[in-house]
């Protein structure tokens, strides 16, 4: 299913189709499907009729969105859907449906079920992109080119270390988004009010019987009503899609005109036949834009009332659903700018070679033991605001020198170092 | 349309279909055509180019969306298949589609076209809010009820006060949207960099033309990097569902069993028979709490490139159609709540007579002449703070006097003219 | 009183001024004696006790934040202190401090108070920057240089429009702004829980009468649980603040080396001597940042529970101050940005004619007309992706025509007569 | 120090202190007396240097936000003050002042020492509270009560298990919050553009000797442009508060007048001096819902341009340093809620025999096997929509069946044996 024109940038069509009708519905009957087979295992309704219940493999949920609204919850529809087609086949079973259960339960477990699904999308494309980074790097481990603080020249680094940080956020990012799914996909069940009082004191075994079925592991208490693990998982969210956007910002800076260091595939212009955009980088700053306010409506929502609440917890579908697709759509742009990025190693050199002024801390460096760091730091200071930097220091540097000054081989300091720390070392803190 | 059951609490069926795909495609073909149809009519592009292209009434868009993200414009892919479409009419007339016009151009007054339809629907439930709310007060004119301050009883209140206070905020709220939506409601036309250089000096003659076949207000400037006027659209969004959610919470607060003063039509629960939620407030505040993201989202990407944003611009579209989208969930569930509100005002005036040591203010008031603020008011605490005020107060007010203290049609100052001045004069600052 | 280091971008020294301690005691004072010269005028309290109440000018509020948290008011502790130092005056006065006023009274006129001082600053600022706008824009009204979209060269502009964008936002913005500062500038006054029961029938006159001592508009109604006006105030900061923004962010893109186009008087660094940083363009970025995150959670702050909320209200100190604050910072480092400013024409027009492929829109619709357009984008774009565009248009341009192609003076389109529409008519939508 | 009037709430006197000026020097201070004191035990520096350096124990920092505004870096004022005061003891040792260092180095390190300081403040807070939560919820294990879904009763609970409830949130997010101190308090030091160029191949074991100094781990690579660290601190100080309101909210509801079921020590009103507010709650939620804007902006502000960001980077203290305030100061809320928490078991048990109907759930149970589900479900719709649900039942249930039905005990579930894992293995997922 393709993303909604209006969130063309929002998600990808992977995602979408994670999120979709077909797939929520979907994910309510597995829960329900497990609840009975769970229940028949245990003794609690019969086997036959978990398995008219396990039976039904889609529902038309046409009209749950409108008739949710009457409820506040899209399980009142579900369950009268989902009993009326039970009651179809085994009019026995249809009293079995949701046996004990509470909305809660089958919309949390529903949704931990379609974030599995997502995260796989994002792992795969993670490691896909930590492949690219780590070859990008490799590749480039000696290509000198300025680096840019507050957007202007600052000394020499390699491209390869400026990719290797892109990974190690990204990595380190990763890792985070990666523990955090692990602790929030575990079930819910705690029936009308997390004492699971429908089943007397059989409730903690239902619910290994449960997870079991779903795959998924039991947390210690249901967390209707506290929802800090979801609360990390969509943060982690939008922390791993900072360390995306920054790489992509840095791509559409790279990639002006006047700088030409890389260049992305690009997209074209509507109006300008001759115009190549970062459209990847694009895409991904759009998306990854979207995240930040997301985690705040979640964390926003976080106090909720009592053992369930009014307004916080039905607000949170759209927050996690769309901040895990913001996520990925975001990822899969960087992994096409990544993917498609051109180097241009010689515009990175010539530009390098036109801002001599940035070996200035260099020369600070040689000449203050000669003349003292105030001295040094006035003189070079003085000659860099001047036209060259060469002629301002002529007097105090021979030519050798000078030309040695300006190798910036020479003054890369620890950058293949704190690269092969990156790429190599990665679970460092 | 129904909305999707992920967001069955963010939107309406409506709204859904406002910024359904069909709706996005057929807001970019009018502009198309509107463009060529100005042009014909100043001679810039043939007729019968124009007619073809004005005669193309819908395409297939299911794979824009994905296209979109190679070139990070919707506009690319649209306007490809646009042409090829019109090329089967008319090979000449495909050479003049989108003539001179760039991706913002159809971009943005494809959304402002949306926007309008939005409006007309939020125009109608708010009249009919206004309607209920004006009525719920008047009737509720003398129905003395508990103020209630940080969560505990204050001095008395009548409800028709209360529910006039909804009124004038959610009256004033309104109009700060409605105004904004009249300044944000103009032509996007600007070329490819805000000049209209395609067209010579012609420019400004066609953006009238071009708003004129849309019936829409052309401004000052094209505003392709300057998104104030959406700005301010989406923040008072964001103000206006404050005001309704207000209402919400008030509600879903009164409906407590304890408290039981009003009741909505409500809802059931999964688990409990019995059940009988604040079902819409619950709705409205799940919806509401989704804005104010979405605002700090469009807010923060205001700073935007130069002449056209790389990432800003890109991301508006999913944080105006979903703040436009959720205001417009808050409000229809806000008209559901008000419209089926069951008022008790028994349990108004029990609750009320139950919290004698709302009177205290009153007491220290009456007192304070005759003994001193200082002593009356401590003589009042101790008293409120023990089992019954009047037995605490016995030994300086007479028996007549304390039941004139707790009457509280005696204790309600100015409710009555408030509440006149916020329904009938509903336009003061 | 300087900003605090810790929030040294995030406001000015006369805006940490203007919600200082000292300040904020001051307003709630004025408040005090205000309410206490009205009740005198009013015959509600002895013009002595006013007298004495007003007498104080000043009070140690050291202890007030502790303190405050012990009930959750600022007003208690305050009134306490206050009526302590009024009995040491006058013991008969301090029966009248804060006379049938509420917290709520005291606390958000004094904000209000505040506001009007912090706007005056604002206002001021504002003038400055117009005129500095309009003159920068004067001019360069003809000074040619490239727009730039997603980051790419566009088609020519001139600076003097370019800048005059920027004014008509930024003039815009803070025309919502103001009259929003218009609407929120007003008393509140509704004591305990917002019918003025404790004046029986003489609130409203009470009310204009203390409004009167403070030059303040009095509003229809008290405004205790309804937030509405505050939130337009703050949501304006934000879009004004966002406006203000995207001009740091062109000037700090327009200032980097490899583009050079302007330049900022800049500031230096502690590493590198050489170093001209877009320093004031960065700290209003870095304040304009903290602006939308206030809003989002001054919106979500709305939904105030009945006659005065449980930590809805409490909540917005902190973010109303710290938005006009951000604010006034933003607004004084872009006049700071833009008053130092150094426009370099010739770097304009060398990285102009550097891009000659910008006039691949030209080109096209030059050559449609002679081949349709289809063939005219197909062979355009192929000369813009070549090494030259004029070479790859050799043979369907003569060199005269080519050298019209490239002139910038000849595709400005309606630049300046948008430009003057812009500086002349800046009350247009 | 104590908080500023403005900020009551927003901090506490504590952590006003942790980021006040004088500290802020201060850690900053120490930075540099780390740089020195370990480039002397390298050689780098002369000893003498060093001592003059670290002889340096206060600056006056009065005008030093006004002068950062020029530069965009508090690093350049407090850099040029240290080196004129070292001067005075030392012309030479002014010369090795911030000797190779750069503005972010002393800026991100000094920030990484002050939140060390606010750790262990909130660590000490942290243990008090999960004393008192244990204590609470032992005391009530078997205090039975209402629980509240959506505002409304539901079956019994006990106070024990959601005093558990609120533990296990609080500890699970405080977890959270503690690693990513852990992982985010690492020293900074990368020089110019994070290469530490200026010390050779020295720079990675000179970083380590700068660490041991100041007692803080070396990170595997400079940070500077890669925000996630930090950005895991703020958004888990989002979830902790957000965990930490949920318990104030609750307290809140409890204790409204009509419910009656915990009682804080309570503040009071400046006009009603019979209130008794939940004001630590209050608190605790006012300060909360500041956290989530902050995390918002910050996550934002992480795209961080190339090897320095030109506004991001500069956002962040006031983000930072107001999510670690607002947060302790909930904590600090909460602290005093818990520790002055009277429990009503009366109105408990009261409330909950005034809410037969909760137990149609349980009725449902235990009649569907004689009845049939549906059957049942309808029967006891019925019953739980009339006056009474024993009534309803009469001609179904003894009186025994139904004093059983009734008895609150018995609809437990696994209400202790999940209170007894919140506590007991509080390391559970």
């Amino acid at each position: 299913m393709p993303a909604r024109l209006i969130d063309s940038f929002a998600t990808t069509g992977a995602l979408a189709d994670v999120f979709s009708d077909e797939a929520v519905v979907g994910a309510m009957l597995r829960f329900e499907a497990a609840l009975a087979k769970a229940q028949a295992r245990l003794g609690i309704v019969p086997q036959a009729a978990a398995d008219a219940i396990a039976g039904i493999d889609g529902l038309d949920g046409s009209r749950f969105s409108q008739e949710a609204r009457a409820s506040a919850t899209l399980a009142i529809p579900f369950v009268k859907k989902l009993t009326a087609r039970v009651r179809e086949v085994s009019p026995e079973a249809a009293g079995f449906v949701h046996w004990g259960a509470t909305s809660q339960d089958v919309l949390d477990t529903a949704l931990v079920l379609l974030l599995r699904e997502a995260r796989a999308i994002l792992a795969a494309d993670q490691a896909r992109l930590e492949g690219l980074l780590r070859e990008l790097s490799d590749r480039h481990s000696s290509t000198m080119m300025l680096a840019r603080t507050v957007l202007q020249p600052a000394p020499p680094t390699t491209f390869g270390y400026k990719v290797a940080g892109w990974f190690g956020a990204i990595h380190r990012s990763w890792r985070g988004l990666s523990k955090a799914f692990d602790e929030a996909l575990v079930l819910q069940f705690g029936g009308a009010c997390g004492t699971l009082a429908a089943y007397g004191d059989g409730g903690p075994e239902l619910a290994e019987a449960v997870a079991r079925e779903l795959d998924l592991r039991v947390p210690d208490v249901p967390w209707h009503a506290h929802r800090d693990r979801l609360a990390a998982l969509v943060a982690h969210c939008g922390i791993y899609s900072g360390s995306l956007a920054k790489v992509a910002r840095d791509i559409a800076l790279l990639m002006q005109a006047e700088i030409g260091e890389v260049s992305e595939r690009g997209g074209g212009s509507s109006a300008m036949p001759n115009k190549r955009n970062p459209a990847a980088s694009v895409v991904a700053m759009a998306a990854a834009a979207g995240v930040p306010p997301l985690v705040a409506g979640f964390l926003a929502s976080m106090p909720q009332e009592h053992e369930r609440a009014a307004g916080g917890w039905q607000s949170e579908w759209p927050a996690v659903a769309g901040a895990v697709q913001a996520t990925g759509s975001t990822l899969a742009a960087v992994v096409d700018a990544i993917g498609g990025l051109t180097v241009n190693t010689d515009r990175m050199r010539a530009n390098l070679a036109a801002q001599s002024a940035v070996f200035a801390e260099k020369a600070v460096m040689l000449l203050a033991p000669r003349m003292g760091r105030a001295a040094a730091q006035s003189l070079v200071t003085s000659a860099a605001a001047g036209p060259s930097l060469r002629d301002g220091l002529a007097h105090v540097l021979t030519p050798e020198e000078f030309e040695a000054l300006e190798r910036p081989e020479d003054y890369l300091g620890a950058a293949e170092t704190f690269r092969r720390r990156l790429l190599e070392d990665s679970e460092c803190p």
